[in-house]
């Protein structure tokens, strides 16, 4: 059962139109959001809320994004259900406990208190100021053209976010989901499945760069962070900690350095 | 001591930007993200990504979109600490259990499961079909374009969402926040301890129409929501369902009527 395609990411639905010239019913194209739960050894986990498309990479993009799993080696059993919205994980892992499964969910999807502990665990967990990664505006420029000529549910619908991971050349894994976080775990998910590298790789995203996005791309190991849009202090002030950098209001010929912009080379 | 002015929102930072003549360093402004930390009788709740503003006001909507407070007289105390990021709420109600509330903010806040019982209990709870509120469509497009020429930290950083609670002829409250829920907890929230009616106003959002944000509006009794941007299939669904409308894409001279147009008087 194939639901990559786009038909199954949106729903039509007759709407009125008002203009100035009156008013007209006329058939529309809504983004659908769709809950997912996510199941580990038979233990509800999650419900998010994302567009019907990749589930299995979502739920494994998040289980590694919480710290649930390290290894794809700790994934025995992947099963995704589209008919029911449930993913299944068998995992080697003993049963997580709610409430450690909370704490950290919260930390990073709700900001409940321990970001700042977080920071710390990021920080020591891995400096990436060794990443040593390069890109040229001119590169940083076309990978942003490149990702917006890709967002067909973005032109359809307006109502999704986009995330590209890219190297210096192309786009290699482009998703758009419903969900601000969403799009960049299927991404995550993928990587961690396939084990494909992302210390050469640079991830481009149509949002804001707030402090919890930034953390999610620090934890896997990216260096650069990419948006059309703005970054916030905070997350400003953890690239410059973490060894990050990040690039925003990359729009038309010009772009902002935030933090660390040596890998930003001339 | 005054947090409510501009300057306390945003945070200077030189960067480096980067166009097709070269580089320059130049001063920039970036939005503030600012943990703050919600306690009631003394316990901690939650901590929230905030602009630190309003804190009061957003402690108060969260906690009553949450469900942890139906009335302003079971609030005792309140008392704000921006040194510190705090809010304090000395409450008559009985400690809140945790777990509790993480089912309920998971819920609304992150999409945990429980989504569509919470729609059965706001249709249970009011039936927004006896609000009989209407407005026009060129009514529509003036308070629009009234709130983004409120939108000062916005047209500064680029990085916030705005909210702004209308009667048919204008804004009344016009908030502007980092945090996609914030802002729209903070009219709330201040509706809530000032008594202000909401059953005659609609809510005007700069994002896009998710469930989350049509349930939490739904729930406050406003039976139209009106935004620049899209709604999903399943806010339309619960629209429908609540008897809400949904004005999307108010854009120029026009707008969508998603669910329930009848509101909106040709």
């Amino acid at each position: 059962m194939d639901n990559s395609s786009i038909d199954s990411r949106v729903k039509p639905l007759a709407i009125i139109r008002v203009t100035d010239a009156g008013w007209e019913e006329r058939d529309d194209v809504l983004v659908k959001e769709w809950p997912l739960t996510i199941y580990v050894n038979g233990q509800e986990i999650v419900t998010l809320l994302t567009s019907p498309e990749h589930i299995e990479d979502l739920a494994v993009g998040f289980l590694s994004a919480e710290g649930f799993i390290q290894d794809p080696g700790q994934i025995t059993d992947l099963r995704g259900d589209y008919s029911k919205g449930q993913v299944f994980v068998e995992s080697t892992l003993s049963s997580i406990a709610e409430k450690t499964f909370m704490k950290r969910y919260i930390t990073t999807g709700c900001g409940k208190g321990t970001t700042f502990y977080d920071v710390t665990d990021a920080r020591m967990s891995r400096n990436l100021e060794e990443n040593k990664l390069k890109v040229s505006p001119s590169q940083i420029l076309r990978l942003m053209r490149d990702m917006q000529g890709m967002s067909q549910l973005y032109q359809q619908t307006g109502g999704v976010h986009s995330a590209a991971l890219c190297d210096g050349e192309k786009v290699v894994i482009y998703r758009e989901d419903i969900g601000r976080h969403n799009a960049t775990d299927k991404i995550m998910g993928k990587c961690f499945r396939e084990g494909i590298s992302l210390k050469d790789k640079l991830l481009l995203t149509s949002g804001r760069i707030s402090s919890e996005i930034l953390l999610k791309v620090a934890k896997m190991g990216i260096a650069i962070i990419v948006s059309r849009s703005a970054p916030t202090d905070l997350a400003v002030r953890l690239g410059q900690e973490l060894g990050m950098t990040i690039v925003g209001f990359v729009r038309g010929q010009r772009m902002n350095l935030y933090s660390h912009p040596w890998r930003v080379a001339g």
